[in-house]
């Protein structure tokens, strides 16, 4: 049979029974006879019989089915998160499948026209930000919608989830000003998404607090790939750029960071300082103690969750969700 | 429009013509005038409609989207797998999806029925293997697939591509053997796994040719959770385990032992000797020197994406493919 799907006639044939049989009986019409009705569920389940999309859709309104969007599945703060998005969706019979963008445009517009062609009862997606424009063609289609970790401020109809980014950079920046640093590298990430944006804010609120003045040349975008963040520090480096504590977008680029002062033979945190975002470490044992912030990726992913589900049972609430979770230091042994 | 789906019927409504006429543009009809084709078109894109599943596939015969059936998508091991097989797909025009399993064999039943519900053109799978029927379901389904990561050594039929696992087991043994470990504790994944069981394979071998015995206290199976590792070394060392060496069935398994290790004093490579599988290292760079075994992850997806894409174009064809990448040792310096 490999090679071509299995139908309804296949099975009606195999059964020496009429394709309404059939089909009534996995339907569990009452006018078949229950023995019979096992008899071809079994039958269907042996032969590999699996109803099409749509008659499942069209059976129920909904197909249980929630895709969740993300900008880098290779990195563990979105691999955690979606396992703890699937936790809740079991909890509610929903099934979700993950689509990577790698934050670029055209994959992002992509990824959310597949979403709506399987039709996906709702959608979590961590925006590019590229533009507003996939996401209201979102909105205009009508699917049902929350985005996780980043927002857009200026448009009140998006529906959000995301934890207080500019309190984490601040956090993050006081901790090192306050052990000492007077001059704190921001590895930050694209400028175009608000998490990135807020973070500075934070940084920034830290500096005025301090009395410190915000030296461009200490706030680098990096890339997101893995291997940008190696060599924007092994250039500052080689540079002897004055700086002595490193504030970093997120824990992968704070990671890299390390990695780059060890192979320098710098120790850390005696010879700098190093503070990530996002807390991975709570949920994935790295033999490396790093500083970071936690974000409670649990809380967002089950708000978030929870937000989709009522979103796709109640249609006609004109409820807007805009969360915003709480961000807390965790000290380590990267900073001191 | 937000909470309903854009019809056909809305774009006539808007438009002012009829429903045919707008289905024959935005099938690019040449009966209607390319003026009014791209006239629907930006109506169409504007008011956020987009075709249905169904009728997608019943146009080109192929949905153009295969699922990715994984194990843990919080290990960065299949982080970095989905994203290689991602890049692989784009080239021709696929999007894929990831379904998390958990290795639970309700969870990978339910991926398997999603995903041919979704009607993927193909299924990319990294079995649970807690028996073949889901493997077998998908057979007789006749929905284009192949394993990924693991085999089932008496299914001829269920196309693969592995690892070298048995080389891989052996070198890593071998290595920690010739540096003067006689007692190298296994800390393996589940038996039920081929990758588990071949990399003991491997283990075995290393100790055959040095003339050591198996010890059975020193093979120990760790659960896949996070954390799971922690409790197991942690109570070796409180007894007092006699082993100096640890061979991990992966990185994640690995960066945790030597956690543990860190936690009660103990230095690495000096102390104990640990060495993991996977060589995340490579594409993502953690602070933390691991020696590993390389599996060429960026082959084995793109293998798998050929061999996918090779059964889904050739649906007559017969040809098997058991394919198994060849595995190296990286020395970092958690060994010596």
């Amino acid at each position: 049979m490999e090679g071509r799907k299995v139908t309804l006639r296949d099975l009606a044939m195999k059964a020496g029974l009429s394709v309404n049989t059939i089909s009534r009986a996995l339907k569990d019409k009452e006018d078949i006879a229950p023995a019979t009705r096992k008899l071809i569920k079994d039958l269907a389940k042996d032969m590999g019989y699996i109803g099409n999309a749509l008659a499942g859709s069209l059976r129920s309104g909904l197909t249980k089915t929630i895709a969740v969007i993300v900008s880098d599945v290779a990195n563990p703060h979105f691999g955690i998160m979606v396992k703890d998005i699937d936790k809740t969706a079991r909890k509610h019979n929903y099934t979700i499948f993950v689509i990577n963008t790698e934050d670029d445009y055209d994959m992002e517009e992509r990824a959310i026209f597949t979403a709506i062609r399987k039709n996906v009862d709702g959608i979590i997606i961590c925006p590019s930000q590229r533009s507003t424009d996939n996401i209201r063609f979102l909105q205009k289609n009508g699917v049902p919608f929350v985005l996780i970790g980043r927002r857009f401020k200026d448009e009140p109809e998006f529906d959000y989830v995301i934890c207080d980014d500019e309190k984490g950079g601040y956090l993050a920046t006081k901790h090192l000003v306050e052990s000492g640093h007077r001059r704190v590298l921001f590895l930050n990430g694209p400028n175009r998404i608000s998490s990135a944006q807020e973070r500075f804010e934070g940084y920034k609120r830290a500096h005025d607090e301090a009395g410190l003045p915000i030296e461009e040349d200490l706030i680098i975008e990096v890339g997101a790939s893995a291997g940008d963040t190696k060599q924007v520090v092994r250039q500052l480096i080689e540079q002897k750029a004055d700086f002595t504590g490193i504030f970093a977008f997120n824990d992968v680029i704070a990671w890299e960071a390390v990695y780059v002062l060890h192979k320098y033979g710098y120790r850390v945190p005696d010879d700098y300082a190093v503070i990530g975002f996002d807390n991975i470490q709570s949920r994935l044992f790295i033999p490396f103690q790093l500083s970071s912030i936690s974000n409670s990726k649990g809380k967002m992913s089950k708000r978030a969750m929870d937000i989709i589900l009522h979103k796709i049972n109640h249609p006609e609430s004109k409820e807007r969700f805009h969360e915003v979770i709480d961000t807390t230091l965790v000290l380590r042994e990267s900073t001191k």
